[in-house]
């Protein structure tokens, strides 16, 4: 009863909350600022490298993957080994306090996502080409669907295209925040595009696996997310210019994208959204040890003014918050994404606000020093915010929400 | 998993919608009018007895009971019967969706709460002579402790007094906002007030059980709430002049009125919180259905503006405070009342006020007609905004919330 | 500069807040008492009377007159002394901390509104039987627009038809939300119906003077706004059927009648808005006296939790709502309507929502006498809630503001 | 009447919107472009100073100068040369909309303050050495009072001390956010130190005049701000180490440093605020341009969801909060600080949570392109987040305001 995790998701929890105590806390405020101090703050540093070794050798590694339902033993998705959205949530709550966190353990998105997509949906030799490697944390992989030149809210806006030429699938076109695409190991770009123009509005693309040593590929500039880089992942804009690959890169098939989009979106909101739970979390911690240990007009700062019922209200928030999420993902388990869909985007417009709100109090707490870094807070503020445009906009999936809650009612159009 | 009810409430609540579906909703609305246009509106009518004679012969009634740990089976809360909280929650939202179901089915505040004291606390005397009638129905109860003239938010400040002289008790003061006590059926009044001022803060207080006949007690006038006197039941200000009653009449024992008090909190809360979750599933439905049969400027209401997108909301934040409520139900169950200490706070802050926007929202979509009583909305919106302060204002429970979030920090007073 | 308003409307202003504290505020209480008692509260009371007797009296009579730009100084209005928008505004203001108020100085809506459309577009004869009386205080008048059948935020939806048959006009339909129809002396009703429904859509209905004494005009019954049903003034639903009063007692002419609307809509509105900010400003000091002088926890409760936060808010969202309001009669004086339709919106959406919220707050102090009728703020809250439908609702408002925001940007359609 | 700016300042208005947009806006992208591309961003760019120049040799400088009533003649700040509150507000506002701009016509702060400070407080000798090059724009300058060690939102926290010794006065101590203090023409700091612990709460530090040159001045790092560094400015940690300065450096006298601090808010408030309507109002009008010319759905961007109703609440939050922030210029300019103290803090409060609002909805309108910085919304979101903080954080002022409120109401304690 209630959403506690199986025994075997009790026992990961418990080695991933020592892990981070142990292996990643302490030297996190180091890397955090050896990245800021390095010559190529892009080069990954020797330490983190050490704890994605450590981590995989302790078994906790790729725990994001799901129960096989599609014959991927091969791949340590066996139905014994893959956790339930239910059962991986708290494991995803406990790496979103840390922003090194989801790389150790190799559960990072894109690259999850990325990863869940040639699983279920790649080639036997895509996936020997691809996947083995990701699932390996040998390379990394970068996700280009948003587009600068048009509202990408809208997906069927998207316009930079993917043109079958014989054997081959010929790419032009401009996308922008392809997350990861910073990283020196980024190797793959699983590219959407424009196939069929004339084709239903939902058959139009095709997703393309283009390796990003492909000529034509061109990484122009990386972005700033509300002024970070967040290095050495970075989120670039990336131009393709008849850019050519084998059409055996098409995955699945020609305007097939956005039906593999579809199977991507479920657990990968519930991952972002206890990822962003953590953080509000850890944010709330925080707060409370700074307002607990520092004075002001004789009190500590709890003690004064509205500091206390801001508390309980972030408390009331987080777990309301958390509690839809575990209920989004027992459903995507029980019930699949077509028996979750309105919890999706419920999660999706509900949490990233309720962190951003928990983050902006934590900050006002640490006065001055919630500005900087020397805390966590303004890069977790940073990841909150763009979490509300990341993955559709918060406008986009209220409209989801009601367009479901109306369709009891009428027999409506859009 | 999740927070799905037992089979058996799961038939409990199939055959409560019925009886509201079948029985309830098609004749509510004349009741209702009746009500408003009686000579006295203090008398209940006829049809409102006929419905309670329904649901009682149909074993809809006292569902409130919980399982029995006092031996209490001759009561009919043996363990085979009683539901949990967690079983109890859901039937408790669909009466809270109709105001005359909850005293159909004799599941009415303040009356399960009463009935709760004297289930756990009364003696076999006081079980005898008041439980037994309160449970068939035959009479109605109130509960006096709040009082007009001190901040009752802080139940230490009650002055009221209850001196214990002899083998009787002695009760002069002066409470208000006594519900239920505008019934001609409410006999049993449970008094609390303060009986040995040098005490311990929480042991100065002790419950009393009186007979509203008992020469010195007085309804001095019933009290609008929000502009409404709720008849039939109403909110009395009572005030009591050298009541005498038996010490035998005592709850317990002198000053063990707040561990009473205690016991009676955490069920009670979740039964308000669920009921107002029903109710703001209902306003939701209104809203959805006037938003979509309404037109100006050319489309359905629903299509104008920021419609949807408060639609949305109303839907995250009614799911968000049903998981909350339900995951302090679960807790409650499975911890009791010590383990569930912030939740139930955490609920009687966000519930109330969920509910009073989302009625807010709906009454905003009915125009004119929201304000008026063609719609129970304006109803709705009373009964959301009084339990922002009937049992506790949101300030106290905030307090209460963020006293134990800072308890893990600190070894803090208060 | 600033605000101030001129020697003239100061030395009204002291001289209203004189009656307000010497004649009103005395026995304010005992007239809400007397009528809530009365076998009858539909009767005005005699102490009532006296009250407007003494302020007309004392010269505080129809101050919301404008300077006559109309030849209107045979009734009163001649520009030596009607007060600018400006300067009626802080007079407004000081009404609206009362409820009597408004009609002790006959400066209440919705009788003001309509003797501004007879002085303006009133011929001589409808201007001497009907504004006369109403300037006098003998009468009292009702404006039927809002129709219960329609989404009436929409004025074009209106369906009742006031049809021209020779030298008559022949009404047929229904109206609700007719304030002040309920009171005795209510002898005149100004309805707004459809006369052609070919024409413009702005050109399509017609204002016709309607004694209520016409046979066929019937008011159908009185109507609770959020529970209250303001006696003795009260909300009416009217039915007209087959009515038929001389094309003589049409305004202006067939079809005129949006052009009428709209003269009265400015002024009305920043009245209404000023009155509100009264409200709100009695309601912050409420909520100082109560919270200064009531004890919880061993504090006075103004320095428990968040309260002072949320008293420094109050203050802060009272003077940007004066303020705005200022503004709009300035413009409005300056401009004219064309000159300040934006903010005449602005104000509407704005300050209805910052009383309800600074009434909310000071009930929250009150903790369950602000539940009651003991202190003014349940009749509060209650008429800013019905201010944000009555005269457009909100989302209307919003809407007229972001279409002059956009007509910068864009050759905008609707 | 209104808050209509003098002709003369209605003049310079129109001087300062040309200015912007012939001789910044053009050239502002490249600008920020250049400092991000720069070896070195702490350097100024050729084209900045050029700027500077031009507009200085157009009258466009040291616009924020008060009138004198010091007998400043000589430093321009004569009676018929400088700008009351009221009319350089909409002046401030203008500059807010750039963040060049400020630096352009050397009126940003902390220089302003620290102008201001030398104006009203410093020597004859103190004014020929700092006044004057500062005037002139051949220098910057920095204000050392906010600490990393204690809660400074409590201004007797602070622990730095100014000792003095003889004809010197020996510093210790460690400040941050010294904002300024990164630009390599800042020669100034004005530190703040604490001088006789014994003293009365508010006469215990002093204001001592320090040039950065002076051994044991370290300018330990540079702080971001919610990640941004505001190259060239920038915000510095400083550590003083037995720095030793004559005693002739301090200001009006030991112990007078609040004294002085209190002179320099009041107008320093208004312009901060002034400057972020400024950046509010461009941030609204960056997303009407992008919500009439991007489209999704169909449709454009502002005519989906909510979008509308938002760009209205934001028309009405600006206009709010502009007339609020001109009343206080208002009331400093007719009443002093003294008669302006609440409102001082209210448009502390207001405004930058207003801004911050504001451009999150701008931000949310522009979708992954407000997260970069390829518009100014991620920058001017930090830039209004920054200011919730620094001069004293929303919770601090809120109780300002309380407390005036409330000592109409009691002989208040704190």
């Amino acid at each position: 009863m209630g959403f506690e995790p199986s025994s075997r998701a009790q026992e990961l929890i418990g080695r991933v909350e020592d892990f981070l105590r142990t292996e990643i806390e302490p030297i996190e405020g180091e890397i955090h600022t050896a990245i800021r101090a390095a010559d190529d703050p892009w080069q990954p540093l020797p330490a983190f490298k050490d704890l994605q070794a450590k981590a995989k050798k302790q078994g906790l590694w790729n725990l994001f993957l799901p129960p096989s339902e599609h014959g991927n033993e091969q791949y340590g998705a066996s139905s014994e080994e893959g956790l339930s959205n239910l059962d991986y949530a708290p494991i995803a709550e406990l790496t979103g306090r840390s922003f090194l966190a989801p790389y150790v353990f190799n559960c990072n998105a894109p690259d999850t996502g990325n990863m869940e997509v040639l699983l279920r949906y790649g080639s036997s030799e895509q996936k020997q080409q691809w996947l083995e490697p990701l699932l390996d944390g040998a390379i990394r992989s970068a996700f280009c669907m948003t587009e600068p030149d048009v509202a990408s809210s809208d997906a069927t806006n998207m316009a930079a295209t993917a043109v079958v030429d014989g054997d081959e699938v010929v790419i032009n076109g401009r996308k922008w925040w392809s997350t990861g695409v910073g990283h020196p190991d980024c190797e793959l770009l699983i590219f959407m595009g424009l196939t069929d123009p004339d084709a239903h509005r939902y058959a139009r693309h095709t997703m393309v696996l283009v390796p990003r040593s492909t000529p034509g590929v061109k990484v122009e500039r990386l972005l700033p997310a509300m002024s970070r880089y967040d290095e050495p992942h970075g989120h670039g804009e990336v131009s393709f210019t008849d850019v050519r690959v084998p059409a055996a890169n098409i995955l699945v098939g020609p305007g097939r994208a956005f039906e593999i989009a579809q199977g991507r979106l479920g657990p990968g909101r519930v991952h972002h959204c206890m990822r962003l739970i953590g953080l509000a979390e850890k944010s709330l911690e925080l707060a409370l040890q700074r307002g607990t240990t520092r004075t002001a007009f004789g009190k500590p700062l709890v003690n004064l003014g509205g500091n206390r019922e801001r508390i309980a209200d972030a408390r009331i928030a987080i777990n309301q918050a958390r509690l839809l999420v575990l209920q989004t993902a027992y459903l995507l388990d029980t019930k699949g994404l077509a028996g979750a869909l309105s919890e999706v985007s419920q999660i999706k417009v509900a949490v990233p606000r309720m962190a951003q709100d928990v983050i902006d109090m934590a900050i006002q707490l640490h006065g001055g020093g919630g500005l900087s870094d020397d805390f966590p807070l303004a890069a977790a503020w940073t990841s909150a915010r763009a979490l509300r445009l990341a993955d559709g906009p918060d406008e986009v999936h209220r409209g989801v929400v009601a367009k479901i809650e109306l369709s009891k009612y009428t027999k409506e159009s859009k």
